[in-house]
């Protein structure tokens, strides 16, 4: 029986986990470490012999658990407290990943290990534990403190450059290389593929789950959620991003609907089951001979981890404003790695790019530093001090000097509002030219996927392309107006600022309407050039073109009311799902 | 990939089961059939192709799903509930599936089906199906009425009743005979096994429960759940039992504990999901032609089905003592068959003795009957008035004459709660002896496991064969004490009674001697006679068995007050646990 092969592998599994778990919560210890030993133990590498008949099986499984586990934390995040986290998370967190990173990366080369390994090794050591933190400082009981806060919101912030980070990988090591383009490309489709996610499924996803709701049957309710879940991770796959994202923007398109909690709650056990079976692949994969041989670099990769990220993140928080001693704790709680540095280490192995022994030492210098967490958040402040009175009386009275230097140069009053103002409009025309570009890039795959079921329609290719074009055209018009209305509102804005109130004169009115019809006209060229060239692969030819051309002059004029109106709905819509969550939450 | 592609067939199964389950909650029909009918629409047998390319983990995973679903069914169970639904439910329950099982035979010999085909038919028929009716009752609101007790009552016989007919099933089928001893063999068997893991289980896991509980951490409650039940199945499939049965009585085990509630509330996610792939692998496995090809089997079953059970069942609850409307309703609410027959038709595949289109007809039969629960739920009333105004007069005399008779007979006074006493001696003494024949069967199996591994120590036969020996029959000793205290006890109460106390005299008290007296010595030879058959293949050499038996001779006497208090603090430990639960439930 096949099946009895398998459900040999998961009581062992289970059965293990438990008990190495246990004794592990009985000392206090991460109960995350307790799985992966259960892993080793039951693993090939260790006395007596492999445990487990269907490796596949349970690493098939495992990778649900990444799933689960991204899905979770993408039910946790939310795009507005990420907009409240401010400067100091964003600062903290890309100087963090940048210092790391690079000091993996330079590690790595100096044990003259391939590129590729020490790429992977820098990404590795990228990214903190949002698991082990937040495990950390409950059971200190600090949850609550403002450096906490912080450190959320630096974890938020990591989680996405992780996601970019994770598709990065992704693409260098299908290329082979690492171009400034491609590089550039990549991170303007992820961009694209999550702001025109996140659009769309906020406007619909939140607004399913209420129709579900109303039946009040949390089966269904589960059902409905694993269907959203499994299926936009399958058209992320088929996109070639990673599971790993596709778990994480669902996720955070469900945290905006208000079954939110309820949906954390059902999810809950799954997580649990196939995260302690991930968790146990990874010490299945482990072999500590390797321990053994590679002791040297687990040392300085672990003291690289723990110096680098206290210093990056202190420094990075310290930098953005935070005073000397929440920078500290802040730096102090981050000194980690765990998850993500599996899932990466699981990538290499899957992309056959990185070595064998990348992934033990990843095991090893996670779980020291797991292990040393809670210490060195204790620590935080005795070290602090210590480090005060060691330091230099110059360079105290720079940081201090810096601080309020930093106080002073604050925007206040007017400014504040018009720099939000601008802000607000540049996002807004963001948006609704990606959702174009989203348009036509649908339509395009769409003609193809016609023309390669019914190849016979390309007889009639010029009218099909027309049919084809002018939708999505059509389509595109609302965004396309609406992002005109923003310019044109924002270079009213600029040319009212531009004319100091006090040197009034004709110049001026000459430089104000100068400005206030330049941009619109120069929106208006830019956005023509967008749709050319997204049109390239579905534009008919010249005379249907034309009368296509002709037909939208006719059009535009007569339903231009009407599709203000229905973006203004979208619009509507979508902010008050936005806002919505914060009864939820 | 390969986890790409058991992603997709994971996205698919949800996707569709989502959406047609909604489509039938809408219209107020079992979310049960909404699976099957997504199983059948994405299965290969009907167009476009079929759209799951795994077959293989999908089928693993619905193993998964019966194991939960029997696990959740077990987590409801109640050893004390079972006790007080009394007489009615036990006569109903078996009146019920003895027709069936013989109507569903007669119906497959007489369609000239395979002597197997017919027997699996009969044992489809025979459950019904207890989420259909506990939704049905649900919607219709009428959970706590009196019948729906009942109902609940002989649902809880019916799946004792259809785990044994698993194992007979599966006994039958590997032997391909049906003879009188390896029936009574195998039932022997079963309820050894069953009474031997109730009663180690309930002393020890909710024990385990409750420490691992105090961690307060629901992920290591669920993980260590888990472990159970994935050990436990592991267990007994080595055993040669289904893995539906130690779901079971693992789930039976752990609802005498005071998580139990807690516990439930976690699996029902996962429950939720596995079963939800179990469905869906059922419609897999329809074929829709078979429809067409077997219409009349189908039609004549599924009257066979509907009319035999509300005969066998109304019939049943009357005789057992219920008036005529409720035994009516009582036989309206468990006309149907369900998730047994699939798990039962399942069987037949997997052992592959029953032919394939079986399994189809089930599936159509049970989507018929669910449907038709809630109508017949509500018409019960209505059809009993029209029958009892049909009935000749002489049929409804003799029916109120029995039920008349059947409460003049109902034992009254002292002589129940002697029969009660009675009843609770034979069954501590049967419990008893059951652990000690485990503890003997035990020894020899790890007498085995030590020979096969060790062999060189068959040089010590005799010295080891003592030591094993000694520690079974040292493990059986505070059983067996207890055992012939309570046939001491009951021997008493026997001569006791058989004495009538106003023909007091010479011949009386010699009488009562001899009961008393007789009884006990009966009850030692009897103990010997077990433990010298159960000890044949670890029965030392002779001149060893003198020395332990005189060793034995010198210790019980002294260790006798000792394992008395033993077995009672162990026997009190049972009791407090199964008493606990009425606090949980």
């Amino acid at each position: 029986m096949h099946a009895a092969g398998f459900i040999q592998d998961l009581a062992v599994i289970m059965i293990v986990a438990g008990i190495v778990t246990l004794i592990f919560h009985r000392f206090k210890q991460p109960v995350v470490l307790g799985y992966i030993l259960a892993g080793v133990i039951i693993g090939p590498h260790t006395p007596p012999f492999s445990l487990i008949h269907e490796q596949d099986t349970v690493h098939t499984l495992a990778e649900l658990g990444v799933m689960f586990l991204l899905f979770s934390l993408g039910l946790e995040f939310n795009i507005k407290k990420l907009a409240r986290v401010g400067v100091a998370a964003v600062v903290a967190g890309i100087a963090e990943i940048v210092v790391m990173m690079w000091l993996g990366y330079q590690i790595g080369r100096w044990f003259g290990w391939q590129n590729m390994d020490a790429l992977f090794l820098g990404a590795m050591l990228a990214i903190s534990s949002t698991t082990i933190i937040i495990k950390a400082l409950e059971e200190l009981n600090l949850k609550h403190h403002r450096f906490a806060q912080l450190i959320f919101g630096i974890l938020i912030v990591e989680d996405i450059l992780a996601i970019a980070m994770i598709v990065l990988l992704t693409g260098i090591a299908t290329s082979g290389a690492l171009s400034t383009t491609a590089v550039m490309a990549t991170l303007g489709e992820l961009t694209l593929f999550m702001v025109v996610s996140l659009v769309v499924g906020i406007l619909t996803i939140p607004r399913l789950l209420n129709y579900i709701d109303a039946f009040k049957s949390q089966e269904m309710l589960l059902i409905s959620v694993l269907g959203l879940l499994f299926g936009f991770c399958l058209l992320v796959v088929k996109l070639e991003y990673s599971m790993a994202l596709g778990a994480f923007v669902i996720g955070a398109i469900i945290a905006e609907s208000r079954q939110v909690k309820k949906i954390e709650h059902l999810i809950e056990p799954i997580r649990d089951m196939f995260s302690a079976i991930f968790f146990v692949a990874i010490g299945l994969l482990f072999n500590p001979s390797v321990l053994f041989e590679y002791t040297i670099p687990i040392i300085v990769i672990t003291v690289a981890v723990v110096v680098g990220k206290v210093v990056s993140c202190s420094v990075g928080a310290f930098v953005a404003g935070q005073d000397g001693r929440t920078s500290m704790r802040i730096g102090m709680g981050l000194a980690q790695i765990g998850e993500f540095s599996f899932i990466i280490a699981s990538l290499g192995i899957t992309l056959h790019v990185t070595s064998d022994f990348l992934y033990p030492i990843a095991v090893a210098v996670a779980a020291i530093t797991t292990l040393l967490t809670p210490y060195l958040i204790r620590g935080a402040d005795p070290i602090g001090q210590k480090l005060a009175t060691w330091m230099p009386a110059k360079v105290i009275h720079v940081a201090t000097a810096y601080t309020t230097w930093l106080q002073n140069i604050q925007p206040q009053g007017d400014s504040v509002m018009i720099a939000k103002i601008i802000r607000r409009i540049l996002i807004h025309v963001f948006v609704n030219f990606a959702l174009v570009v989203a348009i036509f890039i649908s339509c395009a795959y769409f003609m193809d996927v016609v023309e390669s079921y019914v190849p016979s329609l390309t007889i009639f290719a010029g009218l099909e392309k027309a049919v084809v074009w002018s939708g999505a055209l059509l389509a595109s018009l609302p965004f396309l107006i609406a992002a005109y209305r923003k310019l044109k509102a924002l270079s009213m804005l600029l040319a009212e600022m531009s004319v100091k109130p006090d040197k009034a004169g004709q110049y001026n009115v000459q430089a104000r309407t100068i400005i206030s019809e330049v941009i619109p006209i120069v929106a208006i060229l830019v956005m023509l050039l967008l749709i050319s060239a997204l049109s390239s692969s579905i534009l008919p030819p010249a005379n249907l073109l034309v009368a296509v051309l002709v037909l939208f002059a006719v059009l535009v004029p007569l339903l231009w009311g009407r599709f203000v109106r229905l973006h203004s709905r979208l619009q509507i819509a979508l902010i008050e799902t936005l806002d919505d969550d914060s009864q939820a939450h």
